[in-house]
């Protein structure tokens, strides 16, 4: 597995400086690894602070920006940011209305997070906290108790920060992204492994007729190893498997996700499946995303994120937002 | 190499019901392949038509809407669109200004592009045509006679659809279409070979200590192979090759273009070198994409394009635009 990288050591901060001479909208600090609004806080605006390891391009450091999150925090490729990076972003992103950290569920993330939450208050500094574990496919995990986070990520971001841009304070804010997570759910799927700059060989062994059914997004196990099958097989085994979890029902918001080595052609081709299916399932596909949003590197597969919808959400998420991956309606 | 799709013969239909399901406000027809703007044409607009073989996507569907593409006409997989399909976008969008056909240099799309707007003419719909063929790689290659086009059909598309939007005449947009080509050079590496549905093997092989350097979008030979190298060194040799056809200077738009199969976070790595290299040649980046527009199926690799901006060229890449994979600025 050949990477377009200068050397493993150097990725996340190479990739950060290529973000920053990109997004001049954007601040970034290659060094500390902190991706903030260039405009700074505004007073009375909750601020919405995200991060978790690199590696998952867009997220997070793509939805920094109006409408969606004030800062990102990205740690070393598939690893938790460290409690001075969140503590320093909080505090540059406090706008006199108190932080909300959005965070995925794996031990470290949640630890760090929780211990920069700790330093803050003690700072005086308010900060509100939620955790996404969208991920139906395991109970417990490699680095994770309980349900893994994964695409509910950027549905939160999205709503909780548009609710932000209108000025609500910090425990709405709070109690929106909490009803998104818990109307969410994913569920993934592995085509091939991943490969770590660091490791150079693939994370896992995949055969050539295998798939990994319910992969994490750092490669690690899911429910099954399965036999290689057609698209619409697969896109059944995700949607039931969301389905059995959270019925699907209404409207809904669908993420149709790349794992960053499956090509957009396919995601459509996959994409369409899941419409059929959620259609013969009463629902009806009210908002959807389709493409590269919550990668594990170069893996091929994609993972399906549904999110049941209400009024409030709807008009959220169609709020406008200007991010490097996420912009419309401005 | 597998595949997340139901079968390679049904692969380009199966992806325009996708396109379908996620993008209502296009009008996909998957069974005679074309895809159109919901709001139908607007009289006295100059229409813009576009397309090429699929496996480049979101080229050509996803820069349909507002700002940009009226219609988009998608061959089979690496095939030309039939002279019918451009005929029939072509007529959909006329409203009664003309239409400008954006086509990429390979014969198979100029003879049927060239054969639909005679048959066009006949029927009375002026129509003009813009040829796209800025990589600098190689003069004639397999499929093409000069250049082949690339990642300049995306600066065109936008450029040329933000000046019919404001309602200019037909010779007006066909004139900054071939400005905005004029003005803009590529170049490709590939780290690996694409695999097509119908093969289901590599187009070509590339052992793990090689690069294609001046690989096309079909997987065409290149100038050279060449040892794999850092990001630095490959990035080097592009931006060298576009620099010695055409010397970059002033403000410049950049797009690093990921061929399908690289992650996004190694795209950024690739545009921090970019940058740098852009400056110590006296530009400026005065504009950006990064992310996979003009893909190569599964290709891993990338390509850098670089166009020579103006005031004008300038302020229509910045005026509003609203498709799948472009949008920004309402």
């Amino acid at each position: 597995m050949k990477k377009l990288i200068n050397a493993a050591d150097s990725v996340v901060t190479d990739a950060l400086r290529g973000i920053a001479a990109a997004h001049p909208e954007l601040r970034v600090d290659p060094e500390n690894r902190i991706v903030l609004r260039a405009s700074g806080p505004r007073p009375g605006k909750v601020g919405l602070v995200s991060g978790g390891g690199s590696g998952h391009e867009p997220l997070h450091g793509g939805f920094v920006g109006y409408g969606m999150l004030d800062a990102a925090c990205p740690g070393e490729v598939f690893t938790s940011p460290v409690p001075d990076q969140v503590i320093e972003a909080s505090t540059a992103v406090h706008g006199g209305a108190g932080v909300l950290h959005v965070v995925k569920n794996y031990t470290g993330d949640v630890l760090n997070f929780q211990l920069a939450a700790e330093l803050c208050a003690e700072e005086g500094l308010e900060v509100a906290s939620v955790l996404v574990d969208d991920d139906v496919a395991v109970r417990d995990s490699l680095h994770t108790a309980g349900r893994r986070g994964t695409g509910a990520a950027v549905f939160v971001e999205k709503v909780a920060g548009a609710l932000a841009e209108e000025g609500a304070p910090l425990a709405e804010v709070a109690r929106v992204a909490r009803e998104v997570n818990a109307r969410s759910r994913s569920f993934g799927i592995a085509l091939s492994a991943c490969t770590t700059p660091a490791a150079g060989e693939p994370t896992f062994e995949l055969g050539e007729a295998e798939v990994e059914l319910g992969i994490g997004i750092h490669g690690e196990p899911g429910r099954a190893r399965s036999a290689m099958a057609g698209a619409r097989e697969l896109v059944r085994t995700a949607v039931e498997a969301v389905d059995e979890d959270l019925p699907v029902s209404g409207d809904v918001l669908v993420m149709l996700n790349g794992m960053g080595g499956t090509p957009l052609i396919e995601l459509y081709v996959a994409f369409a499946e899941v419409a059929g299916l959620l259609a013969d399932r009463g629902a009806r596909v009210a908002r959807s995303l389709v493409g590269n949003y919550v990668t594990s590197l170069d893996m091929q597969g994609f993972s399906v994120t549904v999110c049941r919808l209400t009024g409030e959400l709807t008009r959220l998420w169609d709020a406008p937002v200007q991010t490097p991956a996420l912009r419309w309606g401005r």
